[in-house]
């Protein structure tokens, strides 16, 4: 695929923010490597990796990547076309807006036109054609000076996801307005939601101007904006590294959704585009159970290199080591091992595994986390 | 505990046989570990161990270990005390009844009067006191020119031993006629059994002369009966090694149940001895399980040094490693890990692990065998 990128095409730049540990992938995903350097499709890559292919054919080398300091060999190492100049260094976790409003903020810096979104690294997407459609989409709306969230159409009613209303269809073929966003609601309300046709999931990626983001960002966390600026500022100069110093100690930690997304409804300003494709979060080790075993959950999935051996067993193995894995008569089971810490559990107690992380940090296990 | 060896029990030799690699305790029972090498009760030390402490008040040093050759090393280490003239090492497995009888045919050819019994490494057994009071009513019954048998009283109604039905009471107290041996019942066959009170178990301990032994023997192997004898004939000389390469490698592989016992109790030469303790061949995990668990199978049991972290789970986790084992719903689990291979099953499947190592030799997978 190769596209001439024109119009608002031209001025779009992809954000991914490469951030989270995924607790409910312990002992897989780790601090020192977390969900999205690990291959959990099975594609022989990470899910960064997955990422940045996704995107190449629409953005090209126009990505940058948000992580944390400690990432930053293993993003060059699994991101070779990755511009140095388009990899942003977080000194500590400061959750997703001041990561997100930085990356605009550099970015509008270099280009007032620039039009970003903003997809996480840890995703998994199938029919990347209906992807790409979504987001050309959601460019040109968002050239119209929207904020646009992709909302995902649901395959099945999920308690797991928050929902997207949308509203009346807008100029912009294949655009609507949003009526609300839903936190997570119970199954009930979901099956509901599914049914009416009106609800789509939110994947949490959206597309807008810069300029339009540091805008509603002025007004609902004016520090916050205020540092992202000043840090924009100095960003492409030799002051990058004491401004960091000084500035991004003291941001306000605080998540895309609050600070942005929902206080730009309320202002009117957002749109959404439904993709009607295959998405994944996979969130914990249930659902990558689900994703492996594509509707054969009598099968026994694997993810990595293990020597398996398995007598009537489902359910899933993930493995980071060379050992034999012997599994009999085992139902919807969920073994995890590597080199240090061996997980087993069910597809049923999956969420769990976040809990089992709470408690390893409590007595005082963080070597292991 | 510390007896006056008199009368017969001056004669008295303990015979441990430690073989057998115990399939149904892979990963952890390996050809180079077996199971009489594992401490599997959570006693601090191995099977072997236990069973050398178990009968040091009444046989004092006066046991002979027989074993593979490639277990000579870990024998010596884990029993000190054991004199190097009393450790048999076989070239090759021959099943029992070659072992026992040469054992039984090298102390014959040091003490034509001595009163052997056998005992296998790899038993747990509780209660010492009336363990080594059924030994002594048995040697005082040997003495009389029988092969005593030890019967365990039946704890519950068991498919997964062999059974002994008492006979008449004979003229040394404790000491019964055997009517009969029966080969492994099923469940339904077993609970009459049981309820009747006349069946015993049989656990594969005996005590007989040495002299008894081997005329048995010469009736029913004679090939094997010469073979032995003629080992025996220069154990005690530089003749041994050459002897043990010429005739081992020749010698009948058969159990001492068909050869010895069962013969024997057509010929009218053997008695039993009810034992009333606790005993336990501990042939799979589920047994071990338990074993650990006295009665409390909520619990998870847990062998070895793992560090584990366990929520809501019950079963047993076998750890043959340092790493964190985290298990999260899992009921009558078993898991057991060690540094090369890792097995998770469940109590019901205990026995299937057999047909599992079978399938590992039959995939040239016999380096983790």
């Amino acid at each position: 695929m190769n596209k001439n990128l024109t119009g608002n095409k031209e001025h779009f730049f992809a954000i991914i923010p490469a951030g989270g540990v995924g607790s409910r992938l312990w002992p897989l995903s780790r601090a020192s490597a977390p969900k999205f350097l690990h291959d959990l499709t099975g594609s022989g890559q990470t899910l960064l990796q997955d990422t940045w292919d996704r995107l190449t054919p629409l953005a090209g080398d126009r990505m940058m990547v948000i992580t944390g300091d400690i990432h930053a060999a293993s993003v060059a190492k699994h991101l070779p076309l990755l511009n140095e100049a388009n990899l942003i260094l977080e000194p500590s976790p400061k959750d997703s807006t001041a990561a997100i409003a930085l990356g605009a903020a550099v970015l509008y810096k270099r280009d007032p036109e620039v039009i970003v979104g903003s997809f996480a690294a840890d995703h998994v997407i199938k029919d990347q054609e209906k992807f790409l459609s979504a987001i050309e989409t959601s460019i040109d709306l968002a050239a119209t000076g929207k904020l646009v969230t992709i909302g995902i159409v649901p395959s099945e009613a999920s308690a797991a996801f928050g929902y997207i209303k949308k509203g009346a269809a807008l100029d912009v073929s294949g655009g609507f307005e949003v009526a609300e966003f839903i936190e997570k609601p119970n199954i009930q309300k979901a099956r509901g939601f599914v049914s009416s046709g009106k609800y789509l999931w939110n994947a949490g990626m959206f597309i807008a101007p810069a300029k339009l983001l540091l805008e509603v960002l002025a007004k609902t966390q004016p520090k916050l904006h205020a540092g992202v600026m000043e840090l924009a500022a100095h960003w492409d100069t030799d002051l990058r590294t004491a401004k960091l110093e000084s500035i991004w100690p003291g941001l306000e930690k605080i998540a895309v959704d609050y600070a942005i997304a929902e206080p730009a409804a309320e202002m009117g300003l957002v749109a959404v585009v439904p993709g009607d494709f295959e998405w994944h979060d996979v969130g914990d080790f249930a659902a990558i159970a689900e994703l492996q075993s594509q509707g054969n959950s009598n099968n026994l999935a694997v993810l990595g290199s293990a020597k398996v051996l398995s007598d009537s067993s489902s359910g899933i193995l993930v493995s980071d080591t060379n050992r034999l894995v012997a599994l009999i008569g085992l139902e919807d089971i969920i073994v995890v091992d590597t080199p240090d810490a061996l997980l087993v559990t069910t597809k049923d107690h999956a969420q769990r595994v976040k809990a089992l992380v709470d408690a390893l940090r409590q007595t005082g296990h963080s070597d292991l986390l």
